[in-house]
């Protein structure tokens, strides 16, 4: 009984070890998440601006931009670990408590990432590109207002 | 003459403020680059971590963050663009008097990760792994080494 009470507890040290050495730390996850964001914004700036007609319509830059928005939508999520609701981030705790609607505005952000890509290497004219682009930041926005702290 | 100089200044002032208008923001493409570099690090850092016998080797993990390093290896260089040399960056002069070389280390970066992702999902054993991102690794501090001012 002894020695088995002492491999078990053994054993749960080890598992505890384990489960700490490689777990993701949290800052590591905010910071990582917080780095897509950003690539996320290089990309978003130029559309948004062609979208709103600060800049003007350039489809070949549309079509880098939107091919890359594309590639890296899925990113972010992977950085909402568990722990990464403290610490420098502007997440709402929200995303943890009711993951199931984050989960649901980020299939419908990448989904909206590709149709742009999709639209913008189509025949679709100027007005209709535009429109995507602002759907797509209409995507943004929407899961901003439930699940991040506004900075306003 | 006098309305041509006008119109050709005039000409000119529009030129250089459409310029302006739409160059990328040197801060910018430095803070975009260094946040590609960020997700590189999310996802280097287990499989180095692996590679070294720091962290138990795991084939899924591993085939999550190759695929994400193959995918998203091309990114950074398009923030190297002109003026933004000067600035909170750690890139050397070299980047831009020696861009060939730097576009050679590019090439060779992403290549390697393609190639890396390409073993993950063979049936490569565990050493040739090993290697292949060891080798990754390597593809990242040949660049560092003449193109980043070391922190060391």
């Amino acid at each position: 009984m002894k020695t088995t009470a002492r491999a078990l507890i053994a054993g749960l040290v080890l598992t505890l070890a384990a489960g700490t050495a490689w777990a993701v730390e949290a800052d590591d996850a905010i910071e990582y998440r917080k780095a897509v964001f950003q690539v996320f914004k290089w990309n978003m700036g130029p559309m948004g601006a062609m979208a709103q007609g600060d800049r003007p319509f350039d489809r070949e830059v549309l079509a880098k931009h939107a091919e890359q928005m594309a590639r890296t939508a899925d990113l972010p999520w992977q950085g909402y670990v568990d722990g990464s609701d403290l610490g420098d981030t502007a997440s709402k705790p929200e995303v943890w408590t009711n993951r199931a609607r984050f989960d649901e505005l980020a299939r419908n952000f990448e989904a909206q990432a590709a149709r742009l890509l999709e639209v913008v290497n189509s025949d679709a004219g100027e007005r209709e590109i535009r429109m995507e682009i602002g759907r797509l930041g209409q995507a943004c926005r929407t899961c901003h207002d439930d699940f991040r702290i506004s900075r306003r």
